[in-house]
């Protein structure tokens, strides 16, 4: 057979791997409905796509043996972590199978003197901070949901302490992973550092599925802090706090995390969490390092938001009264969703240089209300990064039109300030569309021409980040 | 004409593109030797291979326009910055075209909110930084030598500060880069992190100008610190000094610089530069904060030092001070050509997890005195990088091949501890034959796919990093 890119569903290739897959992997290999449907799942307004079947490989050389027999017949795959990836990821437009990890969850190695670790790609962030508990160290990376490392590596995901700990792109040292070709790729060794060829690392890291499928992932661990202190912050605009957070990062202030609500979110929370924030937007901080240090932290953080017009200002180390101050954050999801009961929230992502951040949000606030849609603002305030949650009807396809217009317009405006349509939720099929505006048309040219350099059959991941026949 | 790798010196298609480039370039477009033979300079035991012709580019439409022409007529192109590279990286082994990039050597934005600025490929670091003097601004990446800005991103360099400040992997926002075809792309916006795509920026920063010619780069910036403190500190032996360094890095101590220097960097130094050092491991540290911070910061390591044995332990805040202590670092190069006069120093560059860093240290020490080398040891010892110099008679063949030698023992080593046989230097010509022992070979085969797909004709940079017919 020719080796040309497959860009249709292809049903004669998909019942042939089918069937030698269910022959070989018995009750690891399932086609129910259900099981389908929610391993196509998005939050989204994106249609589900399920895939002909899921199967639950144990080893890296099942799943060298799963990608050779897709191969021969020309079947997608999709891999599948815990499914909260926002925009289609794990849909399978041309059909095919969905690998599923969930069994792959084992933590290989720590190396507690190197702060490193080995770990599958079925292990999910939490896992691994309980594995490593004893140790002093941690993972830190939090996208909120208790999401799979290997998602959150093909993702490029990152969260709320990225300011200080960085994105995945900064938390992987190396990975194996199963190419198109069914051979295993190892992209660097354990070397905190290496200038060893091109970065494949982080050609992989973010790519999604496309590439290759991530069997082994060696992470970066942190020394656990010897203290945190936390500050919740109110100011009179959105103004206001954005030029807070420029002070506080031109100063060099260590801050684990700088969280922006505005006003909405924050009277989403006061009315799910019966708490009485002032209803103005809010910065919410955590400083993590040595006693002293953290108490410095917060206190200089104080000066800077007095200086920017702050009129609330709350600090504390202890550790009950900091959880009572970041629930608010972490309630922000299910608080907005009690705003209009049977909606979705639909969570947008876009990231501008900070200096852009005020204008962007008070714009996109704007732009929302004009559009008559509900949308309180969550934004990790010192990448520049923020989300709206979008709570949609999904029922009423006007409605959801309206919204997808509303993100089409926030990804151009983001654009318009030199930033992205996505700060860490990923391409997928949602933001296909904006990449070419982002980038230019040669950014897209090479990265189709590396899919096709790497997966000249597009049976990886097919329908996602850059079509390979542009 | 066929697109097909060209592999072989093509002398035709050089003299024609040379004769197309004089005249449109005139005195831009040079020939004497002695120039050629600057331009494909190295330190190492490397011979030189000078290019046909050095051209020197004013714009990002010349370097376009330079390039079509070298296609056309199938002549490579080698990038050159500052000509401080180490492993053959700016030889001309099929002949061809040195693009000099240092008549594009403009800052071209600064954006300080945003602390980060656009600059052209030619700005050297110290340049940079002096432009930035007024803004409170830093970039901090340092790797000894004042390297151009474009060169440094195309070899992944590092240095010193590494340790806090990361490397040019996550220095760099984006890129616009002249790629093979003529077409210009660009990487990346200015957000401070993103999720859009593949990751084309860290994949051109490593890429060694064999994919495309940086023509611009936006990069991050950091505040200048408040306040810096340097402590210097003996230890009986490497391993108690490497034991410091982890748990330094395992308390999440933020040092900016954690430098090691062997009994013999020290002794050489002291002859140097008059200092009466314990001769004895020792390592360096600079603290970057507060002023409270980085005195705090200093006492910690001093308790930290003791409790590993150290035998003497100095620090200051004072700036003279510092200066002073951190002379012997930056003498340890000059210093060292002392101990041996009319020899040249060949530096090594070797990465290992940090666990490792005392034996692979120690095994080498051991190892470079049984094959009769003087080689004193400097190291990164934070990110477990380090460096010997080789003190080498180059005209003595028989001592050139025994470095050679001990340079593959050493990098043999390097990936027998999990390391890498390059953490800042790059692969170039002299380290592409560890790079199969330390990836694998599917690793080297998609990095050769991903270079035929983006340089179809193998005219960028050719014959290094990794043969793309393989």
């Amino acid at each position: 057979m020719a080796r040309t890119l497959q860009l249709r569903r292809n049903d004669a290739g998909i019942a042939a791997a089918s069937g030698i897959l269910a022959q070989r992997f018995g009750a690891r290999f399932q086609t129910g409905r259900s099981l389908r449907e929610q391993h196509g799942h998005t939050t989204t307004w994106i249609d589900n796509q399920p895939p002909d079947a899921v199967i639950l490989p144990r080893t890296t050389q099942e799943v060298q043996d799963i990608v050779r027999i897709c191969a021969d017949h020309r079947t997608p795959i999709i891999p599948f972590g815990t499914g909260t990836s926002l925009e289609g990821h794990v849909n399978a437009p041309l059909g095919g199978i969905c690998l599923d990890f969930s069994e792959m969850d084992k933590v290989l190695e720590v190396h507690a003197e190197d702060m490193d670790c080995r770990v599958q790609p079925g292990v999910t962030r939490k896992a691994l901070n309980e594995h490593l508990r004893a140790t002093g160290l941690f993972f830190p990376i939090d996208p909120g949901a208790d999401a799979s490392l290997g998602g959150m590596a093909a993702t490029r995901a990152s969260g709320t302490n990225a300011v200080r700990y960085g994105t995945m792109k900064d938390a992987v040292l190396g990975l194996r992973a199963v190419l198109p070709s069914g051979e295993v790729m190892t992209t660097a060794r354990r070397a905190r550092k290496t200038s060893a060829g091109y970065d494949l690392t982080r050609l992989l890291v973010g790519s999604e599925g496309t590439l290759g499928l991530l069997t082994e992932l060696t992470l970066k661990l942190h020394g656990i802090p010897e203290a945190m202190s936390s500050a919740v912050c109110s100011f009179p605009t959105v103004e206001a706090a954005c030029n807070a957070v420029i002070a506080t990062l031109q100063l060099g202030l260590p801050v684990a995390r700088m969280e922006l609500m505005d006003a909405a979110s924050v009277a989403a929370v006061n009315a799910y969490s019966k708490l009485s924030l002032p209803e103005t937007p809010l910065l919410l901080l955590e400083f993590h390092g040595s006693h002293d240090s953290v108490a410095e932290q917060a206190r200089v953080f104080g000066e800077i938001a007095a200086d920017n017009a702050s009129t609330a200002f709350d600090w504390t180390a202890d550790a009950e009264a900091r959880n009572r101050l970041w629930q608010a954050r972490h309630d922000a999801y299910w608080a907005s969703l009690q705003i209009r009961p049977g909606a979705q929230a639909i969570s947008t992502d876009v990231c501008v240089p900070i200096s852009h951040l005020a204008d962007c949000v008070t714009r996109a606030q704007a732009k929302a209300e004009d559009m008559g849609l509900l949308a309180p603002v969550l934004g990790h305030a010192g990448d520049g990064n923020f989300h709206m949650l979008l709570l949609v009807d999904r029922s009423d396809p006007r409605e959801c039109a309206t919204s997808e217009d509303f993100v089409a317009w926030l990804a151009e405006l983001a654009i318009s300030y030199d930033g992205t349509c996505t700060g860490e939720h990923g391409i997928g099929q949602g933001k296909m569309g904006y990449l070419e505006a982002e980038l230019g048309g040669e950014a897209l040219s090479v990265m189709a021409a590396v899919k096709r350099a790497v997966d000249p059959l597009n049976i990886f991941n097919p329908g996602k980040i850059v079509d390979p026949a542009r």
